[in-house]
């Protein structure tokens, strides 16, 4: 048996390529180096889902579509206005999500289902945090780039051109990731033919868990801990004599740098302007160097994310949220292609336990030790 | 390749034992054929959970505590008063789940989470069903057992001990099936370290799928159907030469009688009394006996469980809610099994795609067809 069901095999897919070797990170044919530089949100979304790059009026008019689906349904919105301010923002966003599938409009087709989900993702995160903030509730804007309108929910300010550049780089590097424990889990729930809601609910629970979401949450913990360059070998020898898990490091796929990860180190290394932020990516670089030269182990998405996403002045805690927003087209993707060509998902276990155990009624029982 | 992951390992497990030649099935070394006959809802939990049997003011003590958990927070009654009375029930459950995570007690040990799920899916399942009736909500008692309590909620009358005897039968051979999708899909959850409330709403997604749940409700549809024994072969021979799938039959695990019909079959020839029963009873008979001669499948557990289930006058949307209050101890088993010897479960996928598309910018590419 493969413990964690590491190198199985459990479908195949035409989505996502992951060579771990070479570091390379490939969605339906084109290299993540090319999407994050030249593409968006929109054409990335696209593409997970037609398995090919839209022509120019393609694109225009499913970004088009995807912005006139951002709204929130009424029972959704008061699903969350009952929510306690201190409450988790992952527990908030998988109820969200499970009574979007009990609130959106009816009779849509997949493709559209895809692209409601895909697009009120986004204000459902906005709409959590404005809420959690005691901030008012702003109305999702139409006509603009997904990027932008998040952007805006979130801060309610319109970004500047480069900060939706910046947002677009986040999605397009966290669109899909192959069979990483969430989009294995919307896989499973969509082999029984439960519908999409369902399965990006479950995807939700699966990220909310803190060996999948939330890495880069505590990277940026960590860095605060560290305090400042010098200190780095001495918080490492620590942490890697007694053992401790270094944050960000690491994956089970990559043998070599995350391509995510070097392409987030150069984003970073162009907004890196305040000495705190100067501070902190020094931090970080150093961190990965001794990782590096010591363990042979290299940085991975996280570890530069959580630093870019508060230089867009996004609070921790909707680091796994956003994560969950970027992630969900490559859910999307993954839950069609499964309705495609399917087949329920029903492995079995090595049982380790007794066989011929003798009944024995309560009544001919002892007390507890008697 | 093994698609749908047939006969793939993906864990070990000392729950439950499923010998598919003999038609045999055992929870940790009991075969369920004694305990569907001496044991109960709350019994049968411990069982699965603590992986031995309870002495007996264990089970007192267990049967105590589970009783005194059914009442549900405030916020997960008006999250369900706020739905529309056609809603579906799963999508109800799934969203009621999630807002328990919520809503429930904080600080809970991981085995009083366990017992706060387990007793407050029933109520849950009941409050829903009321609310969608328009009927008043009644409040879970709690010194009486499970199933009585389950059924007075569901009905607003104390359930006759042959009919809670039913009830506990039904729970007892739908408590845990080994890696089956909804099971499976808990243990991924799980394998993140995501709470044990996420890893129930996500089995519950995944159970809602009509590969998975619903199949008992739509035997009951296929025996109004028939309407006849004598229409039986007729009824067989057409559907059989369209292709089409005979629902309750056959199932992966099993090459023979699923033990759980064969127990179900027993009940069902004793509680047919009105001529409506017998006649039904008659049809699934001529029906069971013509697969096993035609095509050589057996009868499943959903094939006998909607005429129990329709004996104690529970109408059909409720089945599969049901079933997942029947299954929450095994998900629940299977959850905290997973996390006392945790991998990450991560597999891989066969990639069938293109590899070395050049990417040409939006700006250069042309119209639609032009």
């Amino acid at each position: 048996m493969s413990k964690g069901l590491e190198d199985v095999v459990a479908s195949t897919s035409a989505i996502t390529f992951i060579d771990g070797v070479r570091g390379r990170l490939v969605y339906c044919g084109y290299d993540i180096a090319d999407l994050s530089e030249h593409s968006n949100y929109e054409e990335v979304t696209y593409l997970l889902w037609h398995n090919r790059l839209p022509q120019r009026d393609e694109l225009a008019a499913f970004t088009l579509e995807l912005g006139a689906r951002r709204r929130l349904p009424n029972g959704v919105m008061s699903s969350i206005d009952s929510l306690s301010l201190d409450c988790d923002t992952m527990d908030a966003l998988e109820m969200a999500i499970a009574s979007l599938g009990i609130y959106d409009e009816k009779e849509l087709s997949r493709m559209e289902t895809a692209q409601s989900i895909a697009s009120k993702i986004g204000t459902i995160v906005a709409y959590i945090h404005r809420h959690k903030s005691g901030l008012h509730q702003l109305e999702a804007k139409e006509g603009t780039s997904f990027a932008s309108d998040l952007l805006y929910l979130l801060t309610g300010k319109e970004p500047d051109a480069f900060s939706e550049k910046l947002m677009n780089v986040l999605l397009v590097l966290h669109a899909d990731h192959e069979l990483n424990a969430s989009t294995f889990t919307a896989r499973v729930v969509a082999s029984t033919l439960s519908d999409m809601y369902s399965s990006v609910t479950a995807a939700v629970a699966a990220l909310k868990g803190p060996l999948h979401g939330g890495a880069n949450e505590r990277v940026v913990e960590m860095v605060q801990q560290v305090g400042s360059p010098e200190n780095v070998p001495e918080f490492l020898q620590k942490k890697l004599a007694s053992k401790e898990k270094i944050m960000g490091f690491g994956h089970r796929v990559y043998k070599t740098l995350d391509p995510r990860a070097k392409i987030l180190r150069s984003y970073a290394g162009r907004v890196a302007s305040t000495s705190k932020e100067k501070n902190d990516l020094a931090i970080l670089d150093a961190l990965a160097d001794e990782m590096i030269r010591q363990k042979g182990i290299y940085p991975n998405v996280d570890f530069y994310s959580g630093f870019v996403l508060q230089h867009l002045q996004v609070p921790t805690y909707l680091f796994t949220p956003l994560f969950a927003v970027g992630r969900t087209p490559g859910w999307l993707a993954h839950i069609m292609e499964q309705y495609s060509n399917n087949r329920i998902m029903r492995p079995i276990a090595e049982y380790t336990g007794s066989r011929d155990e003798r009944y024995v009624p309560i009544e001919l029982r002892g007390k507890i030790n008697a």
